[in-house]
């Protein structure tokens, strides 16, 4: 079994209503230093295989066809010792 | 400046609605061999400060007070070179 975790940030640029609303929520409760918050998605894969580099690959395939929306979203995929 | 990065997944054992329909969703798209997903969430903070110790207490604190529900959710914090 190898696991995978792909990482989905919006790409550069985009705007990102959540970080900001969590930035302003994390001002009024006094954490004022914070210049900026963008907030992305971990999704984490445990696949039933022993192929580290067909576990990437299939990784990279799951997130270009579902996990992430290539318009908006930038992906990475590491694989991590489960 | 320095940047923290905030991972906040379910807890185990925790019911993951969201990474089951991502399971099945790919199944569906003929990637068979996913025993399981678990998806969370992954927020970037850009803190304005150049000691890390006190970045990385104050992205704690924030995951505890904000950006994480501790009765059902972990949380780690680690500091990035931006």
């Amino acid at each position: 079994m190898i696991r995978a975790e792909v990482r989905v940030m919006l790409k550069t640029g985009v705007l990102d209503p959540q970080g900001q609303a969590t930035r302003k929520a994390l001002a009024n409760l006094g954490f004022d230093d914070v210049d900026a918050v963008r907030q992305g998605k971990l999704i984490v894969l445990d696949l039933d295989t022993d192929d580290r580099s067909a576990a990437e690959a299939e990784a990279r395939a799951m997130a270009e066809k579902l996990l992430a929306n290539p318009v908006i979203e930038d992906f990475s995929v590491e694989l991590v010792d489960a």
